[in-house]
Formats: C-alpha cells, sequence, structure tokens
C-alpha cells in the first residue's frame, strides 16, 4: 500500500514554483501576483486566505489581500473586481467563499476576468474544462490529478467512482477523470444523495474519490482489493484529547480501508495540502498567459 | 413497451412553438430570427440547414441563411460572426459544422455571443449547464431531457449509463443526467472506447443513451428487463432494397432489445427530429431573453 503524500508533494511542486520564479526575478521579469478578496470576519476563511498569502511568499510571488467589511454591497465588490480585472500589476485573483448573504455569488463568479480566474469558478472556464481546452482547473481536482500524476497511478479504463457532485470537487474530478490523455480515459460514475445501492457501486471501483464531508463514510466492506483511494473530505469532529479541541477527518476508515488499498490519500496530509500548490500553479500560468 | 415518439413530441412542440409566435404577432411584437452560417457546400450540411430553415418558416420564425464559399478565411467568418453578434434583429445564430480545414473550429465557437449562440457550444454556456445555471443547452441533450420529461419517465436514482463522450452528446448528457432536478439525480456512469467490460456496465443499467455511432451495437443480452432505451445513433447503412441505397440505423438492435425494454427511441423518428425543435425553443428563448 502506497500512501500518495499531498504534502510531500506540494512541497515538491512549491519549490518547483519557487524556481522558477527565481529565474524570472533572475531575468528583471515581473513575478506572478496573486489578490484574494475577502468579505467580512469569518474565521475559517480568514485562515484560509492566510495560508494562501503566506504560500505566495513562499514561492516569491507577489500576493495583496483585499478585505471588505460584512456589510459591503454587491456593487461595491462588483466594482473592486472590475478594478482587479483592469489593474495590469494583478495576474489573477480568487473571492473568497462563501460571501455574505446580501451579495449574489453567481454573479460576482461570473464578473471576474476569465483570464484572471485562478480558482477556475468562471462558467466559461468551467466549460473550457468540459471541452477538453486548456483553462485554469479548479484547485482541489487539479490537486488530485497532479498527485496520481506524480505517482502514475494509471487511469485509463479503470472504472472511477465519484461520491458527491458538487461544484468545487464532485462535478469537476467526474469529467476530468473521462477526459482524454493522462490522468483521465477511466470509466466514470458519479453518485450522490439519490444514489442507489452506493455499496454496490463502490465495490466495482478501480479508484474511489470522495468528496462527501460524511466522516468515515467509506467502509473496508464497501471496497475490493487493491481500490485506489482519494479523500476528499475534511470535516472537523469534536475530540477531546486534541488540542484544538477537534480532529480533521476524512469520508473514508482510513484504518481499515488502507489494509485493502493499492493508494490512498490520508486525511490530513493527502488532498488538502494539494489545494493551495495548485492555486499557486494557477497563477503562475496566468502569468505566463499574460507575458 | 413503450416507443419515445420524436416525431410525434418534435411536432407537439414545434406547434406550442408557433401558437406562441402568433401570440407574439397579435400583439405587434418582432417574432424570433435564427441565423444559419454554411461555409462550403457539403451536401449533408446543406440538407441539414434546409431543414433549419423550413422548421423556421414552419414556426413562423423568420430566417436567415448565410452561404459563405469553400475557400473563406478564418477571419472573413470571424467578421461575419461578429456582425450577426451586432446585428439587434438577429436573436440567435449557428455555425454549421464541420468548418473547412483552414479554419479553427473552437476559435469560431469562441467568438459566438453567448447570449445568441442557441446551438449551446460556447463553453461559457456549456460551463452554465455544468453548474446548473440557466442556459441554453446543446439540441440532441435537451430533445433527450424533453422526450423523458414528456414521457414522464423517472431518472431520479435510477442508474443511467451514458456510451460516447463526445462533446454534442455524450459528455453533455452524462452531466445533465447527474444534474438536480428532473429530468435528473441519476447515477451516471459515462462509457467510451477505453471502457473495459462494457456489457458488464450496460447489463446494470436502468437507463441507457448510446452516442457512439456504431450500428446494432447494443444487443439485448447486454441489458436487464425494463431497461429505458435512448438511441442516439445514427449511421447510414448501405442497403440496396432501399431507394436512397442506404439505410439509417442506430446503436441498438432494436428488434431484439425492444423486447426487453420498458421505453426505447425508435430510429429514425426518436432522437433525431428532437434536435431541430429544441434548436428552435432555444432560438425563443433566446428572443425572450432579448425583450
Amino acid at each position: 500500500m502506497v500512501i500518495l503524500d499531498g504534502k510531500k508533494v506540494s512541497n515538491d511542486i512549491k519549490n518547483e514554483i519557487k524556481q522558477q520564479v527565481d529565474k524570472m526575478k533572475g531575468k528583471g521579469e515581473k513575478v506572478p501576483h496573486l489578490a484574494a478578496v475577502i468579505v467580512g470576519n469569518d474565521g475559517a476563511s480568514l485562515t484560509y486566505v492566510g495560508s494562501k498569502v503566506r504560500a505566495c511568499e513562499r514561492v516569491g510571488f507577489e500576493s495583496t489581500m483585499v478585505r471588505m467589511s460584512n456589510t459591503t454591497s454587491e456593487i461595491e465588490l462588483l466594482d473592486k473586481i472590475e478594478e482587479l480585472n483592469q489593474n495590469d500589476d494583478i495576474d489573477g485573483f480568487i473571492i473568497q467563499l462563501p460571501l455574505p448573504p446580501q451579495i449574489n455569488t453567481q454573479k460576482v463568479l461570473m464578473a471576474v476576468d476569465p483570464s484572471k480566474d485562478v480558482d477556475g469558478f468562471h462558467p466559461e472556464n468551467f466549460g473550457k474544462m468540459a471541452l477538453d481546452m486548456s483553462t485554469f482547473i479548479p484547485a482541489t481536482p487539479f490537486g488530485i490529478l497532479e498527485l496520481l500524476d506524480r505517482y502514475g497511478v494509471e487511469t485509463k479504463g479503470k472504472h472511477t467512482v465519484v461520491i458527491g457532485r458538487s461544484h468545487i470537487v464532485g462535478r469537476p474530478m467526474s469529467i476530468l477523470m473521462g477526459r482524454k490523455g493522462f490522468p483521465g480515459n477511466s470509466t466514470v460514475t458519479l453518485t450522490h444523495s439519490h444514489t442507489k445501492n452506493i455499496t454496490q457501486i463502490t465495490s466495482q471501483a478501480d479508484i474511489i474519490i470522495s468528496a462527501l464531508g460524511v466522516p468515515n463514510f467509506l467502509k473496508a466492506e464497501m471496497v475490493k482489493d487493491d481500490v485506489i483511494i482519494i479523500d476528499v473530505g475534511i470535516t472537523r469532529v469534536p475530540d477531546d484529547s486534541s488540542p484544538k479541541g477537534y480532529i480533521i477527518t476524512g469520508d473514508v476508515d482510513f484504518t481499515n480501508v488502507s489494509k485493502k488499498a493499492s493508494y490512498i490519500t490520508p486525511v490530513p496530509g493527502g488532498v488538502g495540502p494539494m489545494t493551495i500548490a495548485m492555486l499557486l500553479k494557477n497563477t503562475l500560468l496566468a502569468r505566463e498567459q499574460r507575458m
């Protein structure tokens, strides 16, 4: 059984990006510049954006955090987005979700210039992905592809079962795993809350990508021998023995499933760390496309 | 066994559209106007565009056929598209495919204003579809949804197997059948040329949508009792006894599969006639959105 070590791979990727940025600097070129817009004071959102900014520093990117108050109107946010669209110094930017209720999230994501949409959330970029065109792939799915790629996990002709149909993980993964090329060329089944006989489906899977958010949902008796497991779940489960009072738990019963798996991602340290690395990679791509 | 009669349903839809157009006329409103651009002299393309123009006449739409020579340059076509984008009288338009080799199809489809893209081929519209936003759904997938809808075929919790991952049928159908709502909420498996054990997969399907283009590919022994069959295949098979010298054949061995099926589309007269009806429906939607 091989652990797909997202912590290690994401570090490798960051080091590679840093080397490229150092080369850019050496040639006197502009370095990539990522902006992150955060509206309100949600603790988790501030933590996420903080990690993104620190990751930028580590690889030598410029970064800008745009903080807006919780009472920001939709128009004010749209004006800010237009400013970032027009600002030639900004290569890519993200709008941290969720947004306060007075703001229409769909309208906001549609306002981001697709060429700066390093989260890959604009429908034009999502459509390009589904139509096999080059584009920004959303960071978490992109990270999963990269993990499979770096470990040389064969996906062609394999039966991939995706659990959960969210816009940011399940649906894009179901599309990406069935595209031509590598990683891809899988037969893909997308399952969700209306799926019947989930065990019958997972027990036929060569690869399972679970993005459900239900701790320890996937049990050993639901998978076959040598299955490849990608666990995207990150749920905080209360735990008095932990200093934080909770532990981060995946969708997969790791202790038992890992005994049957050929490859498996741990939680934490699997898919999670890949996400920020791929956001950096998208920002680097955005810079290169603007040269 | 119920035949999903696309000929009848498409006629019903055209009649409904005609009634709406008559109302528009009665109120002195502008009627929908569809333009079709055809480059070159491909016989099949001319036939298709001719059918679309006649369908417009039947429902009372205005239509314009733009014919361009086989030697048209990419720039000339892009200029024509920009003209149609700007022309306020045109509600929607299509570029008949395939295009001659000197023209980059992707670039051309990207140039169509998404609000006039009644074929639903622009990545922005494709992405909106995949992200559950309202948009123009490509005509053939839209026609299949409409058939399932009008016959009240339950899709929720059913296992739908899609055969073929083309951009215009297989991939969008795999997305649409798994979306929230009706028709949708299916567990969806997308199969293609790299799929192993296709019979094992089709024999578990409640609904099979075949868009492979291989005559009589799907045999009775590959499906279970009461399966629902949507046959998107249209292949010309030489046949001396036919006045045209060929017959149109689907992917499904209709004679034998229909004995096991609960619902099935015939070929011809199933999915095929729905396509033009849904193009008209998209054009009507485009007009309504521009009012």
